[in-house]
């Protein structure tokens, strides 16, 4: 059985006017026979936060939700919390303090209910901390900037939802480059994975490629450092590391990327409906004037005026020459 | 005749501790024979910013310092500013709004003057706004943040000293991989540079090749786009970018990079003194155990504690086992 599908979120996802990735969670937990777990533990204000999650998955329709509110270790090992855990069909962790959630839930009966979710084939979501915690090794604080400097960030383990990365989350908004960067130069064989706030990366298992797709108003930034150079087993204090040759990939809303590859997947591009139009025609007038030109060798000239004079006649308005391109 | 080093300063270099930046520039531009032109024309203070940094040349034992401080068209074609570039070996341009400097400067006698120093070997170097001007393509100006987003900024045409190069300053502490990342994605062809305050990047012509090193407190950032991926020529008004598959370079001071093979120059690590005598003993002991093993064929434990007991008659302290390596 394929494992479930995770959505990693930036933060910040927008709760009040499309709500696209809410949205998108509830319907790929079952619509109307969702049964939701939200995990408020990262945050401080828990209840309230569980609050507005269990009114918002209401309203885009889920059957349940409930809420897995562990605040120790102790109370991670509830059998009633695992219970509601093995029941859901989607898992949704929330924003908070993400050492908070790993040091209360990683490890516990709990924190495995949610890796069996995901290996089950329930769908596991979460928000800023929530996200953070998916990925094996865990950016468990630092500082901003673009530049990576020695020690300005620190690592611990995550779920393991998703092997192989970190993921860190806010990552426009609050100048990450930096901090993912001196991560994958301390361990150039995880995969650096930004994303922005209101933006998802949402990762599922096809036919055993964990292919990746962008959702939302922000990117998903990922770093593959598999060729790179570095000098950070060397950089003393708080200087700036060498990172050179890191291959970049900036991906926003409609992108796919395997994660596996580590490479895009080519996609067609979308075309609204009037231009698709437009173009149709465009391919027609120019194959036409293919065939006339290679049959009777009259010149394009001549051609081109007899064209516009049949397309006078049958078209209410003049189209620019799709010679010239119909998109300038 | 080789063209003259090129100093590209991230703005906000030290003035009143080390600078170590404008020391280079003045022992760059002769020492005790250099003499300066500074170009304050992208300031709206420039007699101030001229006063001090005229303090400064003077202070880093420059012979000579004079401003050419053309304020129109009209004043960038007066022959005795030209003469003043003319007699200078050394061209410092400073910070401001790098519109005004190419609006006043670009295409005018003064700014022809400029280029004809670089040419015949003199120094041109350039904080901020006099850095980004010596790109051929410009950064006018833009909004802050990390992923790229169309149209969130403008590129206008620069002095085109380091020609196939877009310069981005301010670059870490401003967050201006967005703008950067934009500007590649909508021009391929271009090698980006993003440089961080107190920071130089210092290009000069060797073989044949341009090769770049870095100076200062950050980081020089390269985006080679050369192979990348993006929907740039499609994507709507403000969305973010599609920009996949850029190679990046992030390099502290010391790195070596050859711009036209857009590759790191390999340097030998800088060792201290003190740890390179120790590296020195270890290699001479693990030589000589090497040695002892191949001749005498006894067992390494043997040779171990035999070699342990000479240290201790020859060594003050122990070490440690250099088989375990002399950096933990």
């Amino acid at each position: 059985m394929p494992t479930g599908p995770l959505m990693i979120i930036g933060g910040a996802e927008d709760k009040l006017h499309k709500r696209s990735i809410l949205r998108e969670f509830v319907a790929a937990s079952g619509a109307a026979d969702a049964r939701i777990a939200v995990v408020p533990t990262a945050s401080s204000i828990g209840a309230e936060v569980s609050g507005v999650y269990d009114a918002l998955f209401r309203a885009l329709g889920a059957a349940d939700v409930v809420t897995v509110a562990p605040d120790s270790r102790e109370e991670a090992h509830d059998p009633e919390l695992v219970a509601r855990l093995d029941r859901s069909t989607g898992v949704f962790m929330t924003g908070g303090n993400q050492l908070k959630l790993s040091a209360i839930v990683s490890g516990t009966p709990v924190g495995d209910a949610i890796v069996a979710a995901h290996e089950r084939g329930a769908v596991v979501a979460g928000t800023s901390a929530g996200a953070s915690i998916q990925s094996s090794y865990m950016v468990a604080f630092g500082g901003p900037g673009s530049t990576p400097k020695q020690r300005m960030t620190q690592v611990a383990a995550g779920l393991g939802l998703l092997d192989g990365t970190v993921i860190d989350q806010h990552f426009d908004q609050r100048n990450r480059y930096g901090r993912l960067l001196m991560i994958v130069s301390h361990s150039p064989q995880l995969l650096g994975l930004g994303v922005d706030e209101d933006t998802a990366a949402v990762v599922s298992d096809e036919g055993g490629s964990r292919v990746m797709r962008v959702l939302g108003k922000g990117s998903v930034t990922v770093l593959d450092p598999a060729r790179m150079t570095t000098n950070a087993y060397e950089a003393k204090r708080s200087s700036p590391l060498l990172a050179s040759g890191v291959v970049l990939h900036v991906l926003p809303e409609g992108s796919v990327f395997d994660l596996d590859a580590r490479a895009l997947v080519p996609q067609v591009s979308a075309v609204d409906p009037e231009d698709a139009a437009e173009l149709a025609e465009a391919q027609r007038d120019l194959r036409r004037m293919a065939r006339d030109i290679a049959a009777s060798d009259v010149s394009p000239t001549t051609l081109r005026r007899r064209q516009a004079r049949t397309r006078r006649q049958t078209t209410p308005e003049p189209t620019t020459d799709p010679l010239d391109g119909a998109r300038q």
